[in-house]
């Protein structure tokens, strides 16, 4: 099977690393972008274009969801699984007349940290049984955790991501902010942060709720208030008011 | 040196199993809640009382924020060192004549959640130089990272904590009422929330943001709106509208 990959992004860069590292075969990566894709490929050594789209069995792409519509597009060949990457699209959205699909890896990508490509979780959605085996097949290659996954279910997959994982990510940023106003390092943090998360794999996350809001500590959440603004302040509120309210407060 | 700790709490709770794994000899914990109180002695061999407070040299008082002042003020020894574990009171709430200091480990405690104690940060602040040593020569038995903090860094320090812990566990906890409303198991989401923490021991959080605030994504910004209500809906345009002003976008 010949597989192309389409984009220079994060989630571009990690699929082609993690195809390369199962010695899975790559025609090629290709883009527009020929900066990044030239990086790619020559740290991957997998041949890259951002003109002549070579014909494959398989095109993987991998750009941010406004641009699936416009680069699905490009590829005119009707005898091709076509696959996006996208958690909040359906597979209708690829606008070809080739086999439509959805090749969803659960997973926040920075190229400039390495990932254990086996744990992510994979949700595929086909037109056909037989497109569903190969892509099965393909992702189990990298995987230990391959699903089917509608693109109803899949939509809430992301959802839950963009809390547990996007959101998250904002808090440390703008906690980041908070103890680097005082010259306070923030790696004293990381132990805790780290906690936090070790927790929630042996409790329930609402049993695990510590803090001043879940405790109504009143003093506390006042004096926090004077000592934050804009949208810090804004975050401080909104949280703690939906603690109080899953706890009754 | 004689040690009593008061409260019956998780943080009573860790303390006084911290000291005891080090060995470090605890005359007595003290406090209201007989039951919680007969838990832990029984569990960690400590005495245990809910009436007759010891005769000791330093007393630890673990209770919340809102007691911490009423219950200093059974302490009616004057040559004694008292310190609260609150990261946001003043040493000065200690309500007695005796030597006031704090005493604050910067950790998320749940009694059913097992720690590693020597990573856990200790703040002191002290009224004199031989109870700085003498508490750092404490925190030193448990912990490998002790450091001295006036209150007003304490504060913030707290702060940074409840952005980084409490409402990163309270995303995790909206995160799964939105996984669970699709029968989707939550464990889907634990790789991607430990490497959303791995990311932040090498990169700024900053760096590291991603997800469809920072792209822009409005498309899939406006989906996820029309899937979420109350509470969640709030902290979803909430943290948004915090991303697209730290990204200036």
């Amino acid at each position: 099977m010949q597989i192309v990959i389409i984009g220079s992004g994060n989630v571009a860069y990690h699929m082609a690393k993690a195809f390369r590292l199962k010695k899975i075969p790559l025609l090629q990566i290709f883009g527009r972008n020929g900066e990044e894709l030239k990086k790619i490929s020559e740290e991957l050594d997998v041949p890259y274009s951002t003109e002549h789209l070579e014909d494959a069995d398989l095109y993987i792409i991998c750009v941010s969801d406004n641009s699936v519509e416009n680069v699905s597009k490009i590829i005119t060949k009707k005898d091709v699984l076509v696959a996006h990457t996208s958690g909040s699209l359906p597979k209708e959205i690829l606008a070809g007349e080739y086999r439509k699909s959805s090749f969803y890896p659960l997973q926040t990508f920075s190229k400039s940290k390495e990932l254990e490509y086996e744990k992510i979780p994979f949700f595929i959605e086909t037109e056909t049984e037989e497109d569903k085996q190969l892509l099965f097949d393909l992702a189990s290659q990298i995987s230990e955790n391959v699903m089917e996954s509608s693109h109803e279910k899949r939509k809430y997959i992301h959802l839950t991501a963009v809390f547990a994982c996007n959101f998250v990510n904002h808090l440390f940023a703008r906690a980041k902010e908070v103890s680097d106003s005082q010259d306070i390092p923030f790696d004293y943090f990381l132990p805790l942060i780290d906690e936090t998360v070790k927790k929630i794999h042996e409790i329930e996350p609402k049993a695990a709720q510590t803090g001043p809001a879940v405790r109504n500590d009143v003093r506390v959440l006042e004096l926090h208030e004077q000592l934050l603004k804009d949208e810090s302040l804004a975050i401080y509120k909104t949280m703690n008011h939906s603690i109080q309210k899953m706890y009754e407060l």
